[in-house]
């Protein structure tokens, strides 16, 4: 695969996966979303078949890592360091472009993100906090608690990924992509509880960068003070998987 | 493929694929149904089984496009223009044919559709709108939000399936139907909140088509003033997606 | 198959099937139980997944019909009638088996099916009706539009499965009863508002049966009168998709 | 397969099923959790997605049994013995193992598990149990109902499996794990509003032993009094349906 093969799959193939996610956090949690308060489970599954949608559209291009944990995972088991800079790479620009597509799709809600009264004058209802859409936050605050969680969490889908997954290459089974997507199901409806699962660098990273400069109305803080558990703690998980699934199989 | 073969595939697809579509709607928000509030779950995963039923079914007939913006997508990506008016004519006959067999399914419910008094004669339920049986509403009315998020819904799905789908032949990999109706699926647990996905003109048009000529109790405005946005804003989200394809793959 | 071999594996796929779906309604609708009241969604991946479980393990004996209106429209189609009456003894056989089964696992809950009372000798909780666990009862008793209802559902079920599915032959593909499985949780899900679909002659016929002789404290009315409606409209709409089948493809 | 293979296969997976599904009950039980009171729905895919994690990870090594009822139903029906004894040993420590993870996931959730007041110094929350994340409790606790319920919810796992599952080798097709998969979430779905479904001695034993040694507050009972039936229950049913498979197949 070439350097712009693999760029323009991960952009893409990223920006599918940021859209869907982002997308679902928006129908959950928005007022004037018809899946205004679905419950995890839709959760769970938007972001699981965001995968699905991405990876396999990027399949064919760059195999459809998606996720800086991921790549890490593979390099830190094949010792191939050469074009993970232009996965990394890929995954953050496509994870900011999702971003922007999700809050163009969701456009109208945010910009009706604002104190509604009722008919005598009083409030009807209070602006949402918008940072859920875009970035996970954790419910209690911990950095080693919340740290832990991501780590293992992480673990929990490179290391499948590693033993059944994309090394082996897409082509030989199209099952390995729609696998990959129900096991991200089951990490979110599993470990997300805690944090929120990012288990992604790229997906908390990019449309935390996104919310930072879009107008939205009382969209309350992007809170970069979090912002490195949802990095540091995908890649320490991304590479003990590799190291794991190098010493076990 | 024939003529006659692609026709008859698509209006038994469709019809399949709208009687699943518009019957999950009338399951979750007419009165006197088994899952009545059942949640937006049920909506997103009652649409996707719908794609799976009518898209296996049509498949050896006509490949089992079932929407015009799929249509479009592949024939921008191809440049084959001959057959679309022979799918596009199935995929309208389909979905009014479709819309009528969801409306004999409920039947019992819609004609019970009125106003029901209590033991002391006071009202004890009003009758609920139907047009959201049949056609998409969207919660909040801005047509160019709304066009919006119907042509970035629609890239959503036609890109994956030009990607992945069914131009390759479902012949060789009876996976590839199932994979785009978990991403129907996705699509509209993530994207559905706006608008209500149409993302596909035959799937609202249609519908809506019936909705005004059916004779149901208190069935509410038809909403032609909204009916464009569900048919444009899908064919330039297909269009789009085989643009897309064309230049990146 | 021997004759032999297709009354087991009906016998064994059916009561599997009824298992799962007997107590799917167990789960969601008696008291004392985990998922009371979890809904709909549950109901129909219930159903669903008992097809799942019991297709796959008739397979190899007797292709996993499990289901009369199955069987009928497959005959319909090929011509072939010679075995359809061990297909039916089967199935008939294993629902009633199946339907003891899953008394069985919820036997707790049926025994403790009582009025409760509260500290102070009040009432805490009435009974609840049983006959909904076993077989199915309409929202809206309406014998011609209950009966359109269940025809429709059906076809929706048989036409699928003939065009994709087990007159092909499961060794060819793993898949198809995965897709199946799907299907009956789509019907469910978009279908089974008015009537409780059905869809299948023996699924509501063995159970109301061991409804009819089980002795479960205040287990209400075997409802009879209703029974030759999940009767006869699933028996109409097999053959009915074997003739569309046949004229169609 | 090796010895050491087999035996590391099946801790991993086995650590990974028990981390997925303590997890999710971790998840809809524990406060301070995003998932929290999310429902039945979730508890049954997080366990069955949590099936389809640990045993394609484990498959390459050990085939990815994962639980002793599997196993002993294999050995029933193949008359093989010689490497239970590595299978369980590895299940056990796995189990053990997982449920640690699950607590380090929800550490800080555990640790928040006190009385909350609110800003007048009243009661705001109690602690909630915790013996429910890590292993099973009946609704109604009645020894006899509650064996049949787990040997029946058992052979309904380990019968299907025989019949389509592990035995012929996941090798020939990638699809087997994710029908398995499924067929668990179904057996929650359907069957586990009784018992909470153990069906697998080493997933209940496992994670008893944790609960009884971690360091929680609040912890409340491990109730050990109930520990030999969701381990009997079930090597019961599997060996049950070793000897029906070899009768009937």
């Amino acid at each position: 695969m070439s350097n712009g093969d693999i760029f323009v799959g991960e952009v893409i193939g990223t920006a599918i996966l940021i859209l869907f996610g982002a997308g679902v956090c928006a129908a959950v949690t928005l007022r004037h979303s018809k899946a205004r308060a679905s419950g995890w489970v839709v959760i769970a599954f938007g972001w699981g078949f965001g995968v699905l949608a991405g990876a396999y559209t990027a399949a064919p291009l760059s195999g459809g890592h998606l996720n800086p944990a991921v790549t890490i995972g593979i390099a830190v088991d094949t010792g191939k360091w050469g074009k993970v800079w232009v996965y990394l790479l890929g995954q953050i620009v496509g994870a900011v472009l999702g971003a922007v597509l999700a809050y163009l799709v969701y456009m109208a809600q945010f910009q009706a993100n604002v104190r509604t009264t009722d008919a005598t004058g009083g409030t009807a209802g209070e602006p949402v906090p918008t940072l859920g859409v875009f970035s996970t936050i954790p419910e209690i605050r911990n950095p080693v608690a919340n740290l832990i969680t991501e780590v293992i969490a992480t673990v929990a889908l490179v290391l499948p990924v590693l033993a059944f997954g994309l090394t082996k290459g897409l082509g030989e089974s199209g099952i390995t992509v729609l696998i990959v997507s129900l096991l991200v199901v089951g990490i979110g409806l599993s470990l997300g509880g805690p944090t929120g699962y990012a288990i992604n660098p790229a997906r908390d990273l990019g449309p935390r960068i996104v919310h930072t400069f879009l107008p939205i109305p009382n969209k309350g803080t992007s809170d970069w003070g979090y912002a490195w558990i949802p990095v540091v703690g995908p890649l320490i998980g991304g590479a003990l998987a590799g190291l794991v699934y190098n010493a076990a199989f």
